[in-house]
């Protein structure tokens, strides 16, 4: 998917109307997400300035893309004429951050991308004195939270592709075998099913699954033991997927891991349930956590419900407690309780969710059962 | 090479002092390579604030790690006791940066790592009022420019690994193969010789080879073109190779190629015989940029002769025009002049060299001539 010239050029029309709306002046973007989002430009950054620099509605000033001259000529291939973006470039020795300030006329609040680098946000605080810093990440939140057709295509796709590895996770997931092989087959298997690449492999065996963010060890997976995978990856597109589920690796599981699961995998059932267009976030999160508390197991849910997605792996609207965003279609996040027995074993159940027109549609398509192999 | 706890509790003090020195009275970091290189963290982060928080000497507060409490598992194999390092975990919902502000004491400054995304910086700056914010690069610099004995080893290993990939260059870099086809190979060449990644990899064939940062495409090398091969990545201690060669493919290059690419070989040996402690940083791209521009070619060299490298692949010290930092034994930094003719072709020639007690060593070892495949 190569975002179409018309689709950029509504989008830098849309940031700055938002950005007027939020009373910010000008918006400063270093590469990243939003950049990619914004310009179709999938490039990362070194301690080089380069930003696309992008005045409120109802400011004169035509958008700027300052550059590094050694990185101009890459820019070749970009609509750049055609979104009437000016290229401005500078030389290594001169202090780009007093070209922003060239440009961006007198501005009383400018906003940077949620993750420009503390050496730029630093560098345009000094180079626009007195001039007040926001982050530009509530401006351009209201444009990517909400997918359009094409971008909700890119995150089935990704999907599909993560359903696809799951499918052969009988392959890869073995008594015997440590976490660290397992993962290395997973993390090909999300390569060759689709991904550029596997942006992250979470095998948490047995007492190691009680750690939510635990990626892989040297443990010798056993019979017996439960296991949590959550994998996902970027497309060439850039728009994501993430997927978790929960197997028993050798056979059955003991009844108190069952009557646990049961209740984890209504917890996330419910909480898929309650999405609608016109809910807050947060209704969402109360709706997995509640199942949890009343079975008791409140405090081994140590996490939010779930978190957007798109290009950004998190992104907003997050899913948790004192989040008050309506939900509206197009919106796209994980849904994604879990429960965590320390020194034992932990369990989580992860779709994507997509809020339409009168419900949500999970992307995610595979059984949500714990799955036994 | 797991560092040594010892070493990291060194590095802790020397941070600590150098802050003081340095009128700041707290450091801020977040995961990425200053995290690394004082805790031997090697984590990625994502919204979730993770940060070390280290008070300058003269302060009474012990150094405290805030961390999501998710996340808390995965420090286990850390010797955070053994530092005297205090583990405050948050949960989702909580404001983590208010954690820091109460860790903070009463500072007048807050310096933050460089590479700090702009929603904690701004964050952060709202939970301590009125605190002065710097960069905490200036201070880490001073720690991390001076390699010792342990990082120039991983220097020189990470050194040897990419020259390996150019000595088998002859095996990828032919007439009628693509640059893409080209730098998969050798991307993948990266990683057999013991990189755990490639981390970057440039094949700029005739005319590209003019666009410094020109990476891969789908031009087809032909016999006669002028090939810019700049590589590298890290060992899985995290230190950088980083090395180019420009090749002539298809037969002896024309006697003007040759001509030109003599005034750079001879640049970038002046200016790697420059190196030795006490000279200026700015003196080293000064003894690359005379040779080049007595040539008539000063136009032609549109970038900074160098980075330093180590954890990360740009780090200080930059030799560039304006740095007048003193060169030190241990200092670490490419030497990469190049000449690059619009349209034509470009040439460039890069080294690693560490400063020694009394000059500079070329960590790379492979023919700088224009080498004829």
């Amino acid at each position: 998917m190569t975002v179409p010239v018309e689709l950029l050029a509504e989008r830098l029309r849309r940031a700055s109307v938002e950005a007027a709306r939020q009373n910010v002046d000008l918006l400063v973007v270093t590469p990243g997400t939003d950049l990619r989002y914004l310009l179709g430009i999938d490039t990362s950054t070194h301690e080089r300035l380069t930003a696309l620099v992008l005045a409120a509605a109802g400011h004169r000033a035509p958008p700027a893309l300052v550059v590094p001259r050694l990185e101009a000529p890459g820019l070749a291939g970009l609509p750049l004429d055609e979104l009437g973006i000016e290229v401005v470039t500078w030389t290594d020795g001169e202090d780009p951050h007093l070209l922003v300030s060239d440009l961006a006329g007198v501005p009383r609040r400018v906003a940077v991308n949620d993750t420009m680098p503390a050496l730029h946000v630093l560098a345009l605080r000094d180079a626009l004195p007195g001039v007040a810093q926001t982050l530009a990440g509530p401006v351009l939140a209201q444009l990517r939270m909400r997918k359009d057709a094409a971008e909700v295509a890119e995150l089935r796709s990704a999907a599909e592709a993560i359903d696809r590895v799951h499918a052969r996770m009988g392959e890869f997931l073995r008594p015997g075998r440590t976490e660290a092989a397992v993962g290395r087959d997973i993390a090909d298997a999300i390569v060759a099913e689709g991904h550029t690449e596997a942006a992250f492999v979470i095998v948490g065996s047995g007492p190691n699954g009680a750690s939510p963010h635990h990626d892989l060890s040297e443990r010798v997976i056993e019979a017996g033991d439960v296991v949590v995978i959550d994998i996902g990856g970027p497309l060439s597109t850039g728009y994501n997927s993430d997927c978790t589920r929960t197997y028993a690796v050798g056979g059955e599981p003991a009844a108190d891991v069952k009557r646990t699961y049961a209740v984890l995998q209504e917890a996330q059932d419910a909480a898929c349930r309650a999405v609608r267009p016109g809910v807050s976030a947060e209704s969402v999160d109360t709706a997995a956590r509640e199942v949890i508390a009343a079975a008791g197991f409140g405090d081994q849910f140590v996490h939010r419900t779930g978190h957007g997605i798109g290009l950004d792996v998190h992104e907003a609207p997050y899913i948790v407690g004192g989040n008050d965003l309506e939900l509206a279609p197009g919106m796209a996040f994980s849904v994604e309780p879990g429960i965590y027995l320390e020194g034992r074993w932990g369990a989580r159940i992860e779709d994507i969710v997509v809020v339409t027109e009168d419900g949500g549609e999970r992307l995610n398509g595979r059984p949500r059962d714990l799955v036994v192999l």
